[in-house]
Order: C-alpha cells, then sequence, then structure tokens
C-alpha cells in the first residue's frame, strides 16, 4: 500500500526546492534561505506491526522508534540534532499499566538512546484513545561540509559494502541495535562515498533501491554477505532443510537490520576494507553493474537474476 | 494524563540550548551553530478523539491536522516551511474504503492547505495496522528577525487580544478553520507583541496559561469575550436555559478554536484595534494583572476567581 501512496503522492506532489529527496531517499533535506544542512525523517512505528507490546518491553519500543530514525539520519551521514515524539496511548495502558506508566516506560528506552547520539528531545504530543500503541518520532540533523549522502550517487563498478552481519533481526536486533551514525559519519568524511542508504527492508530490496536511484543495477556476492549468528538461529528454529541457504535467505531478505550500505569506487572501497576504520565488520558484498536489476552469480560464474525479496510494508 | 506526564518530563529532560521552548510553548525553537530560526511542532490526531471517521470526511480531516500545526506556528509568530505527514491506517480502510483511498482522501485535505499556505510536504511515513486512524504531522517554520512570539513575555498591565470570534468549534469550525498564520505575522511585524498564543483549549484555560508562562494573572472582561454564532447555536441545540450564558460558557471553555490570543502594552493594543490592520475581528478581552490566577469582574465591578473551564486532554 505505502508504495502505491508514495508513488500517487510523487505524481500530485509539486517540486519544491525547499524539500528535496524526501519521497526517494531515507530523509528530506531542507533549504531555508541561504542554508540548506537540516535533515529530517520521520517514523510512524505502530503495535503488531512494528512490535508487539504483549511480548516486548516497553524501554525496548520506546529505544526502537528513535533508534530506527537515528538509522535513517545515518544513511544521509547527517550528525543527529533532535527529536520530536509523539505517542497514541492505548487508554488504560494495557498489561497492568495505565497510560502514564506507559508512557513513562517508553520514553525511559528514549531517553538514555538520545543522551548516547547527543539527540535532544524538542518535543512531542502526547495522546490516549481507544487503539493500541502508535509511537510517532520525527528526527532532525545536519549534515556535513561534504554535503548529504544519498542514494543517487552510485555508478557502475562501484564496490558494495555493508557493516555488521544481516538477518534474525526478529530474535532482537530489531529492537537493540546500535544505529550507524558514527560510522556513517566517519566513513564519509574520511573517504569519497558514493551512495549509501541504511538496510530496514532487507539486503536484496535495499541494494536493489538503491542500484535504481543511482540509475544502475546491482550485483550481490551471495557467498560473501556476512550471516549473523541471529539468522543461523532462527533457521534451526525453522527446523530448515538446508539452514545455510535458509540463514542466506534470511540475511538478504529481513527487515530491520538497521545496517549501512555503501557504494563507492573500487579503489576507494578497497582502501577501506584494508583499513578497516570501523569498530564493527566491514565487507565487501557486490559491485553497482550498468545493466538495470538484482543480479547474481550462477555456479557457472555467470550472472543471474536475483529475487528482490525483503520487507514490503503492507 | 498528558500534564503528569510533561511534567515527567521536565523533571528528566535535560535542558539543552539546542531547544527552547519545546515543552512550554507551541513548537520548539531549534538552533543550529549560528543560527537560531527555526521552529517545530508537532501533533498527534486520533479517531474517535479528535474526529470522527464515521461522521467525518476523510478530506476535512486531513485538513484539520495539518492546520493544527499551522496554528501551532502561528502561535509563534513563524513563516510555515515544510511539514511531514505520518499516517497509521486502519487495515482495510473502513467505510467501504481500502486503506490507500483513505490515505489518498485525506490528502486531498492536506495538499490545497499546504499550497495556501507555502508549505511543502517534505515527507512522512504510511503504514496500515489494526487499529483506528491516527495522523501525526510534524511543522516546521521560519521566525522572523523580530524572533519568536512567545508566551513568556506578558506584562501587568497588557492588555488581551483575540482574533475572530470563540466557541462551538465542534458544530464545524474546528475542521474547516483557517490558522492565523498571516495574522500573527502581520501583528508581529507591524506591533510590539509582548506574548501570544493559540486557543487550542478554550480561552479560559489559554489565557490561564499564557499569564502563568508571563508570570501574571489574567482578568478576563467576561461582557466583551466574542462569541461566535456557533457558540449560540451549540447552546440551543443544547436547550439551554440561558443562552448568553451557556454560550459564553462554550467561548470561554470550548477546545479547538484556534484563535490568536496576543498580549501588548496597552498604548500598543489601542493602536491595533484603532487601526484594524487584519480582515479578521480583534476585540480586547482582559488585561495581565499582577496577581496570579484567572479573575473575572463580578457585578460589583470587583475581581472575583474565573475557573480555568477548557478542554483537557486526556
Amino acid at each position: 500500500m505505502e508504495l502505491e501512496f508514495i508513488q500517487w503522492l510523487r505524481a500530485h506532489a509539486p517540486d519544491d526546492p525547499r524539500a528535496k529527496l524526501g519521497l526517494s531517499d531515507d530523509a528530506a533535506l531542507l533549504s531555508f534561505g541561504d542554508k540548506t544542512n537540516i535533515v529530517v525523517t520521520t517514523d510512524l512505528l505502530t503495535d503488531g506491526v512494528d512490535f508487539e507490546l504483549g511480548k516486548h518491553e516497553p524501554k525496548r519500543v520506546g529505544r526502537q522508534a528513535l533508534a530506527a530514525n537515528l538509522s535513517d539520519l545515518a544513511a544521509m551521514a547527517a550528525r543527529p540534532h533532535s527529536a520530536l515524539i509523539s505517542l497514541a496511548l492505548p487508554r488504560g495502558g494495557g498489561a497492568n499499566r495505565g497510560a502514564l506508566e506507559l508512557a513513562i516506560a517508553l520514553y525511559e528506552g528514549i531517553e538514555p538512546l538520545a543522551v548516547e547520539y547527543d539527540v535532544v528531545i524538542a518535543g512531542g504530543d502526547t495522546n490516549t484513545y481507544d487503539g493500541p500503541l502508535v509511537l510517532s518520532v520525527t528526527a532532525i540533523g545536519q549534515i556535513t561540509e561534504r554535503g548529504p549522502l544519498t542514494r543517487t550517487g552510485g555508478k557502475a563498478g562501484d564496490w558494495l559494502l555493508v557493516t555488521g552481519a544481516l538477518g534474525g533481526s526478529i530474535l532482537g536486533h530489531m529492537l537493540d541495535f546500535a544505529p550507524r551514525v558514527h560510522e556513517a559519519m566517519l566513513l564519509h568524511e574520511r573517504y569519497e562515498l558514493h551512495a549509501g542508504i541504511d538496510i530496514s527492508d532487507g539486503l536484496a530490496l535495499d541494494a536493489s533501491r538503491l542500484a535504481k536511484a543511482s540509475r544502475c543495477g546491482a550485483l550481490l556476492y551471495t557467498d560473501r554477505v556476512p550471516v549473523s549468528s541471529a539468522a543461523i538461529r532462527l533457521s534451526e528454529l525453522d527446523r530448515a532443510d538446508d539452514i545455510e541457504a535458509s540463514a542466506l535467505r534470511h540475511a538478504l531478505s529481513d527487515g530491520q537490520d538497521f545496517e549501512l550500505l555503501i557504494a563507492a569506487g573500487p579503489q576507494t572501497a578497497a582502501t577501506i576494507l584494508q583499513e578497516r576504520p570501523l569498530e564493527c565488520a566491514i565487507t565487501q558484498v557486490g559491485e553497482l553493474v550498468a545493466e538495470p536489476g538484482l543480479w547474481q552469480h550462477s555456479m557457472q560464474g555467470q550472472r543471474k537474476p536475483l529475487e528482490e525479496i525483503g520487507w514490503r510494508h503492507a
């Protein structure tokens, strides 16, 4: 549904130099007269879709809501500045807890993360109603003198690098992940990156998005994708026949990894891989190619299509 | 509940020069390095509390969500710049309408208002879930060289002026009102205003808030409050014994008027009343007084307390 609505919006929303990239990238770049260095992004999370209040502690849910927005700022290599937190709280709160207690519990996850990433909570709107918990977070960041990192600057031949390990986020990473803010800023400052995106809907789908925005295709080296231990554990829990194949599928398609996918020229990318400037892992998972589409190598070393598997928003 | 939560937040949120006024005014004033001229505000509206999707056309509901935020920008005398619109849509949409159709119908109310007030829709997040419609709007504005109009600058002796007429908003005004953006900017540019607020929760309550923020009390001239025809109609529908008294009570306490309440020195205020620079009415409804509290004149011309009646958020 969301994709169709965005298409409808693109056809209906007039272009405006005061806000760019909003419908096509991870955050919108705002322009105020002479200054153009503010980015803004927003995420709305609902009980039953993004988390389950019956299962997940409110503290972790609150943290997740802010972290997802910080990941969008990271995708633009922006420095987090402030955030607004709006809540629609179930009247009565639920789970032996009043609405006020729920709001405070959510905030107890939000605040430490805000402090850790130097984000000021600038405001919000708190409401009770007859419905499930909804959190809406807007995060504001500043881009550096390098400008924003966007999805559009990739070139055929660029290497695709990914931070961390992928898949199985549902086992806990989706709530407890560290948004790659510092990693994105460091890479963007120290190296000439061409394009970037955060992996929120699965490597295959987000690599495909980055490639499309850069008017290229993407070839993924499926044998080099860093598969997380959670992806393997999930495959074991699934009692998959082929654990390795199942874990790779999780790594390619699971949502909410919130790792960074970066495109850079081969020389720059090789330097990054050699220098390993991050505390987390960084791995080459593919390259951008001239031919549109998403590709993998066949056993014979030829290209064959790779399905754009991933988390499709309802 | 919201008030308790804001009190909890005030005790827990560290002061930060990068975002001021967020917990005490209509919008937060953001500071980015050398520049401090951006304000940001957010409102979350839920079905059953702020509107009823069964009764109200989605187009009007969408319009209302953006208009309420523009009213907050008006309260700061800020020029609207951009907005982010996030939706939690009931799966299936409801009322013989799919979720996509509902999203589009909401947007058909949002877009014309955005165009009218020169606001660019910079992004958003659209979701479906098993729950009632929730709209979360964040609006960003720029303050002028005069600085922001805040709640805090009022002085004892200031006259209190109000735009338009008050009360009975539930009969339609709450959905179709024109946010007083141009009026606020014009007044703030042309005259030396001391303080301002938009009347979202009733004149009595919001006058009391402005007075408290300015460390004063407020004396309302209840015989001069501009009572709207809707407030009278509502009293007639209520079959009130004393239509006039009932309509005044609506004018003092009904939420969602979204008119401006301004404090200015007597000379400035008198000049405004004489020059009548706005297309809408502007009326003196009281004054700020040294003694804390909310007051009215008794029949004998003495001060007596006036109840802080108004819309209290659940």
